[in-house]
């Protein structure tokens, strides 16, 4: 067989130790390989690079993919599926390997429908994939948002000052969660629990009163802060000055900075901001996003080996299982309640 | 409720995250908590500090535990069990969190059953303890042995060398396993799976015949190797130079140095060898550990509050379930083979 | 003789240190410490707290600084100088070891003339103080940079995208040359040299011309950008979204921000940006800067002995020397020139 | 001009940003460049490939030396020489860019006496190479050791242990010296200055008499311990456990274990002993080791285009300067005896 390999949507640390896998136990297989470029792009416009042994040689370690990626949906674009399927006979490949999140897993349930003969590895570094109970790439965020939370720790506690830090996650918390319990932060914001400004700043300020001179909030991109400023009705409104979505919710970017502000107006006490940003999402995987990539790769190969069209890779527990495509799409899998009870036992 | 926490065997990182959750949360329930120094020992000689919201302060990220630890076990003590009650007694000590591995957790099983209030944390570098999916400080000896790799990578490759890299695992293969992975190893050698010295050359000469100028093994300390040189009835020997336990495997520690001898000897490739030690058990805990740890500690504290004494915190899938504190000793949890599979797949 | 050591300004880290070295030569010597509160605003407001070897266990891998720190300038508060003299005298306070930059050393120096018993240590994260080689914390922050960048590097690179990365430097371009020269990126802009939009541009364009797909561009916050867009009669103009000061400059901060509009605005490539901020100066020192601290400390500690009064410790090559205080201040350290020529080998 | 490059010795962090320093500065000046592998024996037995843009591409981050490394020493070759100059000549190569140590230098200096073009850069990751302040690669090993050193102190601390830490350095004690007062040790071991087993013994229990639990030891490689267990005419003899050199002194390589079990046997406290060994010089290089290799890579560049044969790149402060060959070699630069001063304020 000769198996197309493709990543799409933002990059994760992990990534390439997934195309290795793929490439070295296919190999095994005794089945020839293909890079395809920029995710489901290179398969519209037959961007194809060479994938054998070499080309995956000390790539494990490496941050991003050496495929590169885009956010180009098969189903978008005129004529998407049937390009895709006139593409892939043109150019004989047989099978498809589709690493990537919601989106791409998505394009390939529909295609594995239509009886394109692929497998699935879920992909995004919020770990808010469901059907599997982490992804690769997320372990990676998180330690590079706790070290920073540390590092932010000693310049807050110098200088008597309020701290938010801004982390990845747009609906749901698992980096805010993860890296705030690690880091000992003393307020965590996630999309899953709107939390009201007053809550925030009577935590910080009964901190201070008990004698602490700083402290740490985390929140998550896409965390939901509301206030009383300009009530109405039911007197339970957004923050004017931030940009609401049609839940009259906070949009997503720019909540540090709105926090920070509110914080010190409030409370009085010096607040700064910092939004981690790209730096999340880049660099060397951790061992245990080398591990489960590798994991997911070679589970991947076997899938393709077996037959087992519009399946994908899982963990669950400690294993590798097999589940299908549809059940990793459509719904988000948010935070569990009792993961930010144990978070809020260190609040204040 | 007065709560006395001791932390007994050895010490391992993400300690100080328990003992914090421990007492934060065990506040919170409205307890009186008393630190016990250095393990059963502190119990039978009277060795206590003061516990409370400020001795907790800022321990999160540091390595070891605050309230040190031995490998006393009470039951080889003379009049252990009873010292051990007299003394809770007398310093009005109502219940025990004990946190430690298979002879910690063996201890606090049998006082369970002669009536003493006690619930245990799971606590294993070598992440070989039964009824836990995982242990807190494994990631960090992974993360800190996959670096060590990645360094001795790229020396190897520079001087054309084979580099041997003994880590921690005397009866389990998961440091080696997943680190070995982590790393991109050319071979991993765990206790669980004995290899032929002979094996172990063959990949490698197979590497260098294809092209490759250096190689990679990284062995657990408890690895066993068998070999011909003397060879006898059964014709499988381990290597003379060897000291060996009384089942005929090589005795802990120094494996690194006879397989790199041996290699060097067998295929004329220079070879080095480098033990990594105590490095792997110290220093800050990666963010895994940290929440691994915090969550443990707080599940801990719960069990308490319930009064489910012989009981201890663990790991499944994503959860943190009670189990019997019998359930965790008496067997080792070693690796699945499935994951050896995946690591073989990059051998040569 | 009693001295009192405190810390003004920003934190950096390596200012445990030079406090650690400082306490422990100093008692070596014979001396009773005494630490004063949040730089010279506990000087003025009798903030102190005992300093001795116990209080500096433990200190030397933390960032930020034990004693706190504050902005507070003696000369611009009521009867500063003579709160100072008298507060000294009260409590018995021989001698002070003052630990800051540019400002805290300009007090320390006026001090100094008026009879206080001062000697310095020069303390600036951004490297820019006059009669010293390097600062602590300076390295720190460098390779917080760097570590920054080469993650940008792979999701740049996965992405096809054009990333800015602003890092510290208001008035020298220092972290941003090291940082940029060690990681690598595509093109440096620091205060000391102002770059037309347009030259920025074709560096990238070329270097997307010759076929690669991605760009690193590095900017102190206070780079100076220029632009045409707006002509006037000199046909120089500061972009216009941009806040200008009193010369036309961009102001300091979200130069990363307007430059990647402007890029993606003129090249078509996409852009984004990432700022750095608070992460650069918290958290554990390298090495090399507890080293510097450390030797400073001690340094200090024998200007003190010496009765070196308004001296200060410096680095000079290899070796710490004594210079006055004055020699410290009133001029910024700017990047030499052959440094840019040595980054700008690797533009484009 | 067509110019050779070549990195002899063994290979420290920062090889490949002097490589691809060297390249991408010739390519500017209009040269060509050849790579010539494994050192000297590459120029011996015309081991070559090429070297342009792409084969420096994503190289200054990592570790090793892309064109390998080895010992060979021409002059120590049969006709060495001789075969050096006909091979440069029957490959149209003009001029050498050698980068190495002691050894390579030597060979570069002896070689340019014979009228060959060559310029050098120096390297030795133990810091020891005189007429140039700092050696790119020291930094590096200097933080590795440092980290494994922080790791240590707390297993130390937790278990109320003495460990011994043995780090590079066979005839100067720069890394011992650094990461000994980075680390906070209690003790520094280097080979510029013996010491006796008995005033190691007595810091460590000093300290411990003193209230500490804990202490670590560093000890350079070729750290000269004394003791007078065997006494003879002189009365101070080495260990007759070790094995000793003709002067008496330790051989290389051991001494951290027969240092702990010495320090166990007399003073009765637990001692455990670690060598870091190869992960010192292994991996990522340091932003300053970056910064530093990429100076003296451009500026060799530069003594070619400008013909100073015979001459090499040299740090003295913060410049980049040109030394003749014959002063880095021949003599060691040993740790200055001021910087044991500040080390030993904080010893027990």
């Amino acid at each position: 067989m000769k198996i197309g390999v493709l990543t799409g949507g933002g990059d994760a640390p992990g990534l390439n130790a997934v195309i290795r896998a793929v490439v070295r136990k296919s190999l095994l297989f005794g089945h020839e390989l293909i890079g395809i470029r920029e995710g489901w792009r290179g398969l519209l416009d037959n961007l194809y690079e060479p994938l054998d042994r070499n080309s995956v040689s000390g790539i494990l370690h490496r941050g991003g993919t050496i495929l590169a990626t885009s956010r180009t949906n098969v189903y978008k674009e005129k004529d998407g599926e049937a390009r895709v399927i006139k593409n892939m006979s043109e150019n004989g490949i047989d099978a498809l390997v589709a690493i990537g999140g919601e989106d791409t897993l998505g394009v390939a349930a529909k295609l594995a429908k239509s009886g394109v003969k692929v497998v699935g590895v879920p992909k995004t570094i919020d770990n808010d994939l469901n059907a599997t109970d982490f992804t690769f790439g997320f372990d990676t965020a998180v330690n590079i948002a706790t070290e920073a939370i540390d590092r932010l720790h000693t310049t807050a506690e110098s200088h008597n000052r309020v701290i938010v830090v801004e982390v990845m996650g747009r609906h749901a918390g698992w980096i805010a969660a993860y890296a705030g319990i690690a880091g000992g932060a003393d307020i965590i914001l996630v999309p899953e629990k709107p939390f009201h400004i007053d809550e925030v700043c009577d935590i910080i300020k009964k901190r201070h009163e008990g004698g602490k001179s700083f402290s740490i909030v985390v929140a998550s991109e896409g965390a939901k802060l509301m206030t009383d400023d300009n009530s109405d009705q039911d007197g339970s409104f957004i923050l004017s000055s931030m940009k609401t979505d049609a839940f009259g919710h906070v949009k997503l970017g720019g909540i540090g900075n709105v926090l920070a502000e509110e914080i010190e107006k409030r409370t009085g006490y010096e607040t700064r901001s910092t939004t981690l940003g790209h730096i999340q999402r880049g660099g060397t995987p951790t061992a245990f996003d080398r591990v489960l990539g590798t994991r997911f790769g070679v589970f991947a190969a076997e899938l393709v080996e077996q037959g087992k069209w519009g399946y994908m890779a899982a963990l669950k527990g400690n294993e590798i299982v097999a589940v299908k495509l549809e059940e990793a799409v459509g719904q988000l899998k948010t935070i569990d309640l009792k993961l930010m009870d144990v978070a809020s036992t260190f609040f204040g």
